[in-house]
């Protein structure tokens, strides 16, 4: 009775609402029953740690329009409705997927599931936990967007709608299972002392950024490079992207969702929540501070000018680099991992081109490497104090750097090892059958005239830009 | 005292926040008088629900940003500034008018107010209620901001003026009173049987962006198609927008605002307030995720391309039909919501073609269509559960295509005949009656050259696009 | 015990988190120690007001992209990643410095501290007090980014590192410890009467925008206009931005982040935090409001047009305006302190002019005009219940324009004048410095082409633009 009642006392003229609520709010129950303060305590407890999932996983949904816009200011303007397509895509595959399949074999907990998968929840429908749902949610979408980075500007869209489809799905969540799941054979809360490898992960430098940088990595592979980005012998040439105001923004964007992924990734305020979270924002800032900062310093030193494409994946390194250790390690250690992060992605960038392997917008650097150095980074940096604050049970377990030995740092490396190797192995099935059936790459002539004007039927800047007002129209 | 004290304690070094701030609070009640674990839980349950009327507020108001750059993303660049200064003022305007005038008429409670209006709080004024009216002011900006959409690119800035103040000040409140007041006519919420028809409309399918769209396409329809829109015969011109990089940002903007238009809508986290808003976050997530999946096959079949233009319409038709049911439906039933108010936009599009009018940017099809379509899925998706869940008092009123009879469908009906009745004819009166004073089209010679030049006296890219550097500065 | 526990149980399968995570916290607790009714209300209390901190801290940093797009929307095409990498560095170098020396020289307490500086709690690391810190921080970002707007065009990229690590870490600090730490002398939280001015200055109209704006416009004095801003005798040239879309986004950004600003600046939701939140949510509102109308119907007789940069800063304007008074003024009020901003911007506008001083972005009208106003409007209309509900402990002290005499008005008029003395002889000596060491001022061959091409290695807008597809490339 009382629970169809409440909302309709909330919807009385709102002017009363502020202080009177309570007012009415007890004036409704009293016709019911008056809730006891215990009652009061208990859905107080519930609706803060609801609320937290809730607005911290509106943050992370936001770093969809961060993911946008860098990845649409660092291609060439004749693909970038291309590259936006695919990260609205993401956003909408990633929702449905995520709660058709994907959330079921992360977290699904019926008999099926075992330490490798989880099974069950599928379509999910539970009321009590939708916003758990939600937040997984949005961490299912940056995981997939991390991926279409590397392989901007020349894969096919079919082909883009065929492996997202497969990564949000199944390869992603397997990864989320292991390590988040209590259930998962290397989470640090599988109290199963054989299945546990004690691998720590806060908020995802591996089992998130990794996942799609690493994913990204092999894609970028297989699909070859840009035409022109390799000249012979050593030649490498730049292909700029065109609107570094949007890719700065995007980053901006990206930073700010951050706030919910590494912070919400308390799970909840009561209980100490709130105090940890404050330490991760803490950690969190002076790590993508510190990767910024080194990035302005690296550029200047090597190449003479301060880089902004550089100083933007330096921040997003430090971000990347602090996730897995955000809870565990004290604000020093966030600077000094922010700025290897930051030197670890500049490293990558550098030996991508040794290799020739063509990543438009330096998504496996920043994802993909620096995510391996945060998932490192935890057996290095993390305090004895730090893990008690994250509540992790074995503080024993500290990091090598500060004495505490090679037991968390073996954890990490194993995990790591894990999911470099799903990943990599899964990402190479899937994107060598989708070369042999729907090819992964447009013909060259799309190629040259950019993917926008075939795939998508229109040019993103038709008032001005290399096409030219008139040069094209999509049509009645 | 005590009220006096508190803000001077927390003052007090931050560094000794966190944990510290409950002993200050202690020392500083102890003082005046400690206030008892009853108090205690009574600020809290307050303090919660206030934060959350802001917190979903601050969202909801950045959706201006989200219309900003979505319409001015979607119209040509010779048209960009008047667009943008279009959605600065409607925020603006809005925060004046609905402070003066528009919340007395939506929510004010004196004995003049009666089922068809509320008249009382002008120049509000009320401390309790600050957050309240923060919230519905939000709402508020939105309606308006709607129909200029549909204006786009030939509407004198003085008509725009004119409009603005009669839709924010008069015609947008009335409905809101109508549906969302307590006493309003139509409103699930009046207990009075000979008035309430039981219209639910959670968040605003009606309300809001019914409001907007219809309001829009009358005004269009007066004042005739851009230069260039239609042809002789049948022929219709496509007139591409001038960025869909902002247009996409502008669309994720406002679905990252819409989770505080729908979630918000709880008004409350606690009282179950937190659980329910979980669910409606689901349910929007999925219906815009289905929204925007849904238009990619549409305009994939339709034109044999992946329409960047027709993805972002999608998920905004998906955002707008699901804002209606989104407390009272199931999961499986958002993602239907979603996929058919995609195709109900689409419809729209195609609609508007063979009538003639000319809305560039959709406004019509997705806030007009897809919102008449959301209030009329309440009708034939809200489940039991659902309805108990969100705190309507009859849940044998269940949707018809559950089995749950005409009843419901019956109201939203009604009630989306009112909504468009009001909404039609007050726009026509005023839109004509601005035609034949102040006048409602630029002349041709302006519209050829761009609003930008001569109402706003510059041009909005001129560093670059079609006038080129140097054509025109606006002078010392 | 309790404590390593509660992360863990978290961790368990969040498809029951909802409603089961209380049942899972009470069985984990039982195990250890249940927690009483009255340990969780500490719980709650401490969880929300921290909670609090960190979000509307969010807020605020994500204003550092609504500087970004502002500012680089504001200059010419040639000029827009210097000043975007201005603002990322600004950010950076804001967290490491505000975290190494900033924030002990704002609130340290040792007993080296004193009415005039802070010392201690360098190298920030207390976990009860890093929800605090942040949510400075935030602030600290925020003042060191105005002056760079002053400044635009044609700084020395080496000249504004050197500035920005003095400004952050030392000129800003020691303002905010005079009026915000319980110890600073001009603080109305100061209990020692012999120190204390009774300065009111709740969110920083004073301690931040005006310190950003009069530091700035020292700064551009010293530096000299642009080439070609000042002609012969009195003629003035405008130079139009390159893009009033990011601009308007910018700005937009700026307002959605004010509602961290200024409704944070309770630092709690308890104890009546959250109400007093809500009234300054509205004042913040229709202040913004009231600029930007008021900036239309000023330019509208002024210039004949319908003017949207003035619009934008019209409407950031009345948010500085609002800044220090929206805590203790009503919303009538608010109103009237908006528009004259908006007027107070306009005119310092007129008079940089007159005394031939380049302000590209209009940032000391903004920030340093119309901070000065906020300050002083809080002596004018702070009301008798408007101090009350903000918890000022001498609410007999109201605006001289209600009736409440000269004292408040003269405190207000002793701290501006000292934070610009302070302000204006500091950053002379510092610019001055620079100049005579680094020099502050590009070579005019550099100011021609643009700063992005010869500091940063690249063409903002490679694509399109003045230099054309094809220019510069960065090479390999």
């Amino acid at each position: 009775m009382k629970r169809r009642t409440w909302l309709r006392t909330l919807h009385r003229p709102l002017a009363v609402l502020g202080g009177a609520i309570l007012a009415m709010a007890a004036i409704s129950a009293a016709a019911a029953q008056e809730p006891t303060t215990e009652e009061n305590v208990a859905d107080l407890l519930a609706a803060l740690d609801t609320t937290w999932l809730l607005v911290a996983g509106f943050l992370v949904f936001f770093m969809q329009a961060g993911f946008a816009m860098l990845t649409g200011g660092f291609v060439r303007s004749k693909n970038t409705a291309n590259i936006l397509m695919k990260n609205m895509i993401d956003a909408c595959v990633g929702g449905l997927l995520f709660w058709a399949v994907g959330y079921g074999i992360a977290y699904g907990a019926s008999d099926s599931a075992n330490g490798f998968i989880g099974w069950g929840d599928f379509f999910y429908d539970t009321y009590e936990g939708f916003a758990g749902w939600f937040f997984q949610f949005a961490f299912a979408a940056a995981a997939a967007t991390i991926v279409a980075g590397c392989l901007a500007e020349r894969l096919k869209f079919s082909a883009y709608l065929a492996y997202t489809v497969v990564i949000t799905g199944f390869i992603y969540p397997v990864v989320v299972h292991w390590a988040w799941d209590v259930n998962g054979w290397m989470s640090a809360f599988n109290e199963d002392p054989f299945l546990a490898s004690g691998y720590i992960d806060f908020a995802g430098s591996g089992v998130v950024h990794m996942v799609g940088g690493w994913a990204g990595v092999v894609g970028a592979a297989l699909l070859g490079p840009r035409l022109g980005k390799f000249g012979p012998g050593k030649q490498v040439n730049a292909i700029p992207g065109h609107n570094i105001g949007i890719a700065t923004l995007g980053m901006f964007i990206l930073w700010f969702g951050w706030y919910g992924f590494n912070p919400g990734s308390t799970l909840a305020l009561t209980g100490g929540g709130a105090a940890l979270a404050a330490k991760v924002a803490v950690n969190t800032t002076l790590s993508a501070a510190a990767g910024g900062v080194a990035a302005v310093i690296y550029s200047k030193i090597l190449t003479t000018r301060y880089d902004p494409g550089l100083t933007i994946n330096g921040i997003l390194a430090g971000l990347v680099g602090i996730t897995a250790p955000c809870a565990t390690v004290d604000p020093w250690a966030a600077v000094v991992i922010g700025a290897v992060a930051s030197a670890v992605m500049y490293g990558a960038v550098l030996l991508l081109d040794v290799v020739r392997i063509d990543d438009p917008v330096g998504a496996f650097p920043v994802h993909g490497a620096a995510g391996l150095w945060g998932v490192i980074a935890v057996g290095l940096f993390s305090s004895e104090g730090g893990l008690e604050q994250a509540g992790y049970s074995d503080p024993s377990k500290y990091g090598l750097l500060l004495g505490g030995g090679f037991d968390q740092l073996a954890a990490q490396l194993v995990g790591a090892a894990a999911i470099i190797g799903w990943v990599v192995v899964t990402a190479f099935i899937l994107f060598t059958a989708i070369k042999y059936t729907i090819g992964l790459r447009v013909p060259q002539e799309e190629e040259e005239k950019g993917l926008d004007l075939l795939e998508h039927g229109l040019d993103s800047y038709p008032d001005f830009g290399p096409t030219g007002p008139g040069v094209f129209s999509p049509g009645a």
